[in-house]
């Protein structure tokens, strides 16, 4: 038996039950009826559940949402209805948070990468936390948010997540001895430390890793220099439900609430938490459409499904297939390995070729393709008309779908 | 001695004159020195040059520009006048290409994958030539353009393209002979034959490879059909000036007449050619500016640089590094290895890490820092409001700068 009757003989199969609620879905559809594909849908109720029990589970620690992850307003004001503080990457998401009536004691600048007058706008606007990881900065910022809280990054070790971060961002734990030092000597408050253990992080143990660093940084600043950092900020990574099996956030604080105490024991510093697509991933489908299945030989027996969303239309994350979104159809049928690529005339927009998803042999153009976990870093990642192709259209799911 | 040391000893050079006179740059500076970085400045009479010579050197095609590579109403206007033809790859394209006055008789559809309804709106509004490359966009342009002229595009080879195209687009030999019986059978006219050898091809022989499949399709679709197929379109590829030499298009176009003569002998078939990079790339220039220098631990000598514009920003063609830009400071000074990534929270956001370009090691915060050939592929591609920052913003350069 070769493998292609093998693989004949496999029923399409895809858990909905684990993502949706067969009557949230029908009214889903319903909702989507007369809308062109491809949109982003995005439920609300999802994403005030999640922040409320990030809430419960970590009540010690201060949420700053990652902007960049999902910056619909209508996001960001319901955050901001439920208490939450906000990290930003830029100005305009500074922008963005105050003209919805946020005030600016509840934003971190968190971008290590800025330009002075980028910084100097931030402080005029009242913005006193800012994250640092090199004496360029750190300089910057002295001479532009004079007396402001810096909290200093350290690279962590990103094995592990889906999307790792180590490279780009943090310096080593040396370097930022002496960064906070300076800091004090420039007249400003060395607050605290971050890292970020990598979106997506499936190995809860990194922030262990990460915790012990930060905790031996604390002493040796303490003992050798006499400073107190106050505050430790988590960075993100908490994971969203994409297709595999993840730990709840139950099972992901717990273990992190052990390490704070295994390492700072009773008296825990502020703890800040920059959640991003632990927030807002699961609260999001994108609807797409069929555009097309064909093959490219007569012999091939692995089809080519084009869809009406690609790479550069707001799923950019599956660059190097790194994150794999559940892809659902309800269509049924014997299951076929494809390769899902999106619409234009780049060769590099294509989702997913290495790894096979299965998909039923029925699939034709024109059904509906379901890319489920798609709350975070879709929209605002796509092209503002690559191809001709507009951006990415979003949708607030009305409050009666539930 | 080690290599750092040794690396010390380079002064860093970049061959300016190579790309513009210092009198033209000059000019530049001044008219670019008021304006927020990053942007992109567009030479019209560059654009316009690249057009002439293309078509003096390849006197016997028919240029049909691809709107992809730079949609930019000004650059559609400008090849306009000159006559040039249009290929679009949505519907959005050809709404913009309408929208200014070109006519839907100097419009190819060249996108493979496109929905019915497209194909319909494309019909409606005068468009008569198609690509394809499967039965399932066959059918669909016979129910949608009754009667339309279709080419067919074959897989091409694309080893030593800077960016590949093969996997995504084209059909093999077989699939293609039975599509063109089809093409006639249901009514449309089967006109010819595309390939497209990857964009920014360096070995003009990947042309003569394909000519050849081309000839052999003509013949057996003659023999065994008695159908006599009209055109060849030799897609784009011809190439930018990255920072490497690459071949005139005096050479390239010689090669290519020669391959042409040696497959289809005196009277050549109707030759279609679809530039996008070759006209529009070397036109464009980003200027950007140094956000922060800093090194990661102590002991390490090479430096990252982070600019204002990176991957998402409208410099995309970074992917794996495919695209190499010649990237130029001002600064003088000892060379350095240097990464260069851009100012979002995201680590994929580094455009050059393996590859190590050398900057001086003077370059310092504020520095501008130029991007040449950058008028393909950057503008459209970058991200509606990733990390908060708007889209690259685009200049024309006034007729003066010269």
């Amino acid at each position: 038996m070769d493998s292609t009757n093998h693989q004949e003989k496999i029923q399409y199969h895809f858990p909905l039950q684990d993502y949706i609620s067969n009557e949230k879905f029908e009214k889903i559809k319903s909702f989507s009826e007369r809308k062109e594909t491809p949109f982003l849908l995005i439920d609300l109720n999802i994403i005030k559940g999640k922040f409320l029990e990030l809430q419960k589970r970590l009540p010690f620690s201060k949420i700053y949402y990652a902007i960049k992850a999902n910056p619909l307003p209508e996001v960001l004001t319901l955050l901001k209805e439920l208490g939450s503080n906000f990290d930003i990457a830029s100005i305009q998401e500074l922008d963005l948070v105050l003209g919805l009536g946020i005030s600016p004691d509840r934003v971190t600048y968190g971008n290590t990468i800025k330009k002075s007058k980028h910084i100097k706008y931030a402080y005029d606007k009242g913005v006193r936390i800012f994250a640092s990881d090199s004496e360029e900065d750190l300089i910057n910022i002295s001479e532009n948010a004079p007396g402001s809280k810096v909290f200093f990054r350290i690279l962590a070790d990103n094995t592990s997540a889906d999307w790792p971060l180590s490279k780009k961002f943090g310096a080593h734990l040396d370097l930022i001895f002496n960064l906070v030092v300076k800091c004090k000597e420039k007249g400003m408050e060395p607050y605290g430390l971050s890292f970020h253990v990598g979106s997506q992080q499936r190995d809860v143990g990194q922030w262990e890793s990460a915790l012990s660093k930060c905790s031996s940084l604390f002493n040796l600043l303490e003992e050798e220099k006499g400073i107190k950092l106050k505050m430790i900020n988590l960075g993100g990574g908490l994971p969203s439900h994409y297709n595999y099996p993840i730990g709840s956030i139950e099972e992901y604080s717990k273990e992190i609430e052990r390490y704070l105490h295994d390492y700072f024991g009773d008296e825990l510093p502020e703890i800040f938490i920059e959640p991003g697509r632990s927030i807002v991933g699961d609260s999001g489908i994108i609807i797409s459409e069929v555009v097309l299945v064909s093959s490219k030989t007569k012999m091939d027996k692995s089809r080519w499904v084009y869809l009406d969303i690609g790479k550069f239309g707001g799923l950019m994350e599956t660059l190097d297939e790194l994150i794999k979104y559940p892809i659902y159809t309800e269509k049924t049928g014997d299951a076929r390995e494809v390769i899902l690529a999106g619409p234009t005339c780049d060769s590099m927009d294509i989702l997913y070729e290495k790894y096979k998803y299965l998909m039923p042999e029925t699939l034709s153009v024109g059904d509906k393709v379901y890319f489920f976990t798609t709350g975070a870093y879709t929209q605002s990642y796509s092209s503002i008309s690559f191809n001709g192709f507009p951006p990415l259209k979003a949708y607030i799911l009305p409050e009666d779908i539930n």
